[in-house]
């Protein structure tokens, strides 16, 4: 699929068939995430791939967006490495960057997702550090879930021209 | 071009030939920015586009990093609206979620693109509030510096199968 098609046309997808992720296809998601840039190529992203159902059950409850992830193949965990990437913005900048590259990927192989959001701080974070061992510098970014789509959202325009200027507000 | 194509092979590129960027491809940027997921769908983004030769020139000066603005046909400011999405961290995943795609949609179109880091405070993030006329509630979360490319380098590996994890650290 023609990358300016695959932006216009990915939607988060919440449901999902139970048809499982195949390790070629996972592979290809993460090397897309890896792809992304990252500020001085630091790249301090770290990715945890949740497949077990009982965690994904566990995890899809803390937070009430995060219910897809109860039904997906799987989720993954984009993660951050404080002590690669002191600057919070920057790491937030260069792991979303992995995230959106992940999602795109996905659409363009056949898959649905959605971006779960995790706020420092969040109950979901604190649940993952703790349970999934996180060394001290590491912290979960986003939440992807990922699977085969059971619903198919229309893609809609979404180009806002009140939101462009040019040169100054 | 395919969209995984399109994210392995996207490089940060810093050196562009003169040639400038038409209305209709510069639309279709801001347009791929625009299909970004947001947190609760808020689309807390706006996009100024400079394209003064000075405003570039000046801005390219203020962090060594930025020299290539002021080469670039134009800079794309990807600002958030911190009255639309008031959690910071979500500001920044929709708009680095924006820039990636407008990256990538740079790259499917034969252009080149380099993202220019912002963190919250930075003398260029108080030059462009100012300089620009931004309202209170808006910051510049990252400048993205866009041309037809002079330079081509080389797409490496960057899957690292170290930075996957499965089922925790």
């Amino acid at each position: 699929m023609d990358v300016l098609q695959a932006i216009q046309t990915r939607r988060s997808i919440r449901s999902y068939t139970d048809r499982p992720i195949d390790e070629e296809t996972l592979k290809k998601l993460l090397e897309a995430a890896m792809c992304a840039p990252s500020a001085n190529n630091k790249r301090p992203w770290h990715f945890v791939v949740i497949r077990d159902r009982e965690q994904l059950a566990v995890i899809s409850r803390i937070q009430r967006y995060h219910r897809p992830i109860g039904q997906a193949a799987c989720c993954i965990v984009v993660c951050g490495d404080e002590s690669v990437q002191e600057t919070h913005d920057f790491l937030l900048n260069d792991c979303s960057a992995a995230a959106q590259n992940l999602l795109l990927a996905a659409h363009g192989l056949g898959l649905g997702a959605v971006w779960c959001g995790v706020r420092t701080g969040a109950d979901v974070s604190r649940y993952l550090k703790q349970t999934l061992s996180f060394p001290q510098s590491v912290v979960p970014i986003a939440l992807i879930a990922v699977g085969y789509p059971a619903e198919e959202p229309k893609a809609g325009d979404r180009l806002d021209p009140s939101r462009i200027h040019y040169e100054k507000w």
